[in-house]
């Protein structure tokens, strides 16, 4: 693996006969945009065009192309970065987008996580269990009833708490009471308990509206945040982390193309290449049926692996997983992961702050076991 | 049409057995993220879930089901109502977007087009025949390079001349010096013309860059913009739109997940309403399989649907037309259409300028023979 080069893996469903001209024509499609034959001028041959690096035959039908990109063709931006990988391309809809290989440079401009899963944790005071979460909701609460929720969560020592990612500015939940309330809320079980947890308020808007909440919630000594960034756009919130560097920047996985973009390359490589300290996806056999094991797996691999110089990102897996899953999660993640548990603790006869000691009470031990299993 | 609901239609690959059932998780997916069981709060049930309104089997296999959502949950917010028309449901890969119909308060709250196809024409000072437009092209060609193709087809006679989407603020090309040039070239000829064309540069970038880019071209006296809503995000496009109202904004359709959500609701529906005066798409039986004759008929109906009170948006299509089929697209789209030909006019024996030249004469006679065969 060359760390100079920019590659993205595709699968087209071409059969064998027309794969070569699909691939030549896929390359110019995703840079130049004119017929191969107009490309006469020397510099654009040699330094901007892509390259056809391999063509296979895929597992699952059609052909994976590899394209080698030269590097500055992204301006190192990364509106820019998502145009080449798959601007035209999204709307080719014989083509996927399966994996991405970012060139040092490039992940290094994009920033990475500022935190990461160790950053969090020292945030925590956690070095090393498995770390919980669940989500304030549903949409239609009052802010009281959200903050109410969150310090009954809270108190039964969930690690972070978070915003469901529906809640926005609603006229019957506005979103400077919601976060007023609710950090408070935190705050106060901190008190009692002598533990506090992270309230992750969820950023929705265009950049004035995202900026503005931002402002207000760090002033109310919020410290983590949760934003869509396929919602709000990709490249603003690479703004967003890098000009927010002190926060720790939650990713949810909503309004991403999954058929269409791979979601190891996109929430594994991309997410946290624009900086997602930690990164929320469906875990398999939830309600999400794309996501199974191998792509968990190669989704974790790509928050975890070590090159390029970026921190390592906290896998979240979540997407309706029930408490009664979570020495399978452990098992599955190992320890260094985060385990979101939203509607399930609303279920069943028990009170919520039972249901919810129960959900932590089973990860540490989970966590205590793999961690003894290990030694 | 009750133009107090907020609409949307989706196709869900599902048989007759599990439709019901998969219609409920999907209205309870896009609003509360939580077990149905769960949801006891009587505000909730009433005023936040949305309603199934109806499940009919879809002539392309599977079912269309329709939901009807209450408009508040949108926060009458850009990013938020992609959020509940597609957020979670993006990652449910047997679930497509075909439809969107916005109420008419939201509709409004959103903008729409400052200009339409009427601001843009008035303009240019053409009132009815359909538009020519081209890009300057392939990336990698430098400054001077671009402005002397800009000038060429200023003189030619084009009526709108934008960037490639690709243009960045690359090294080998930056923004400003690109735009600069490219800005004079178009005012020299108008100089010798007396008819002065639109130069569009391409933006792309994260907020703070955008921003930067836009206050350039306007100080250089730059009129129209080009951007890619799905690639800067669409809620930043919309912000765009709305601060810089005196602009006439060109929309371009990359990063879209095509096989996703439709064409005609996105780029139709949505790019209309988020502030696009004019959207570029692919036509049928160009390089874009997805885009056929029907799907353009829908789309550029709703660009141009009088109803919500919003200016109708000028179609733009594209993607590999050939001068060749002029008279077939003016027939298709009637007079009110802008022609994009972009690499066609760089192919053949003929110079630039008489390519050019011969690619504006086509629209202007096809466009005159539209006319008397209406009038």
């Amino acid at each position: 693996m060359r760390s100079d080069s920019l590659r993205a893996v595709y699968r087209l469903e071409v059969g064998t006969d027309r794969i070569e001209a699909r691939a030549d024509a896929l390359r110019h499609e995703q840079s130049v945009e004119v017929p191969p034959a107009t490309v006469r001028d020397p510099f654009v041959r040699k330094e901007i065009l892509p390259r056809v690096e391999s063509i296979a035959p895929d597992p699952h039908g059609g052909h994976r192309v590899t394209l080698a990109f030269p590097p500055a063709i992204t301006a190192h931006d990364p509106a820019q970065l998502l145009n080449i990988l798959f601007g035209n391309a999204g709307m080719l809809t014989d083509v996927a987008l399966l994996d991405v290989e970012l060139p040092e440079r490039l992940a290094r401009s994009l920033g990475g996580p500022r935190h990461g899963s160790a950053g969090l944790r020292a945030q925590l005071g956690v070095p090393e269990r498995p770390l919980t979460c669940t989500a304030l909701k549903p949409m239609g609460l009052r802010p009281e009833a959200l903050a109410e929720l969150a310090g009954t969560f809270a108190r039964a020592g969930l690690d972070v708490i978070k915003d469901d990612h529906g809640l926005a500015d609603h006229s019957f939940c506005p979103f400077e009471e919601r976060v007023r309330r609710c950090q408070r809320s935190i705050e106060a079980a901190a008190d009692e308990t002598g533990r506090r947890a992270l309230y992750a308020p969820n950023l929705i808007g265009s950049p004035v509206t995202l900026k503005r909440q931002l402002a207000f919630a760090l002033e109310q000594g919020v410290r983590a945040i949760l934003v869509a960034p396929m919602l709000v756009g990709l490249p603003v919130f690479a703004e967003l982390a890098r000009e927010a560097s002190d926060v720790i920047w939650l990713a949810h996985p909503a309004f991403a193309p999954v058929g269409r973009v791979a979601p190891a390359a996109l929430y594994g490589t991309l997410f946290r290449a624009y900086g997602a300290d930690a990164v929320i996806f469906p875990h398999a056999g939830g309600r999400f049926a794309a996501f199974d094991a191998a792509v968990c797996r190669d989704l974790t691999e790509r928050l975890r692996r070590p090159e390029l110089g970026l921190r390592a990102a906290l896998p979240v897996p979540a997407g309706g997983m029930r408490v009664e899953r979570v020495e399978e999660l452990v098992r599955f993640y190992g320890p260094d992961v985060m385990l979101l548990v939203g509607g399930s603790l609303h279920e069943g006869e028990d009170p919520l702050l039972e249901r919810s000691r129960g959900f932590v009470a089973r990860v540490h031990a989970a966590g205590a076991r793999a961690a003894e299993a290990s030694a």
